[in-house]
């Protein structure tokens, strides 16, 4: 029982790598993406509520959420769903819109591993090698890592 | 009147940046790059027809088209519309759907050079630095350097 994030943010490109396993077929770990009412029940660090303000989870639609955290402060994001191939890859656009224009491409793709297992493996590509530094030093791995926590539990 | 293209191709990191000058108000160069009658007299290498199947050029909108060469051959395009600010950014992203999945985003600047002159600066960044070498060496820079050389002439 050691699904554990794994972040490779290598030096001098504008990409972070990642993996994570859950224990739940590639069928739920995908619909836990793609289903706006159980993305809002995983999606940002522990604490956070997430307002859906909308969600077109298919090519060429698009997205916008706000997490609210137990203070008060609110952050929105958005972007566009570039592809969407059921079960097996999304890419997305993805913004913070406290950080207008530093926009990431983010590629995430399901692999069934069999015996009811599945490994999500992530790309997300910053604008420059420095907003890619600024989003990791914003506490991002934290935020995922907690996220994924909550999945396991929404898959459980 | 020497209005050149100039590619960076940088090594070891993802992207290619351009900029390219342009005898025109920022306000035409940009209505140039929204209004999908205008684009498909310009866009991509001369002797094409762009057939636009959808165009929709807002934050959140999508886009697809087909380019066709003289011998029939078709090359379908299609992205996402991220943001869209008028006469000043378009945030995109760009597939070329003979390569699925090798997404690239893309970050269009347009600067007001004074004198009725624009300047349109560009970042292309790819899924990895090997999809970026190949986007490379499939032609791209004749292909935008005609392309462009063509805009000229919608804007006059």
């Amino acid at each position: 029982m050691s699904n554990e994030l794994h972040l490779d943010v290598p030096k001098d490109v504008p990409w972070i790598d990642f993996t994570r396993e859950f224990d739940a077929p590639v069928a739920a770990v995908f619909d836990a993406h793609r289903d706006p009412d159980k993305v809002r029940r995983w999606l940002g660090p522990h604490g956070y509520e997430m307002d859906v303000v909308h969600w077109e989870f298919t090519d060429g639609g698009a997205y916008e959420y706000v997490h609210r955290d137990p203070d008060g402060g609110e952050y929105g994001f958005r972007g566009s769903f570039h592809t969407v191939r059921d079960d097996e890859t999304v890419i997305q656009t993805f913004e913070f819109v406290g950080m207008p224009d530093q926009v990431a491409l983010e590629f995430l793709t399901f692999e069934d591993l069999g015996d009811g297992r599945t490994r999500l493996r992530g790309r997300s590509i910053g604008r420059t090698v420095e907003g890619r530094d600024a989003m990791v030093e914003s506490g991002m791995e934290s935020g995922m890592r907690e996220g994924y926590v909550r999945l396991d539990s929404v898959l459980r």
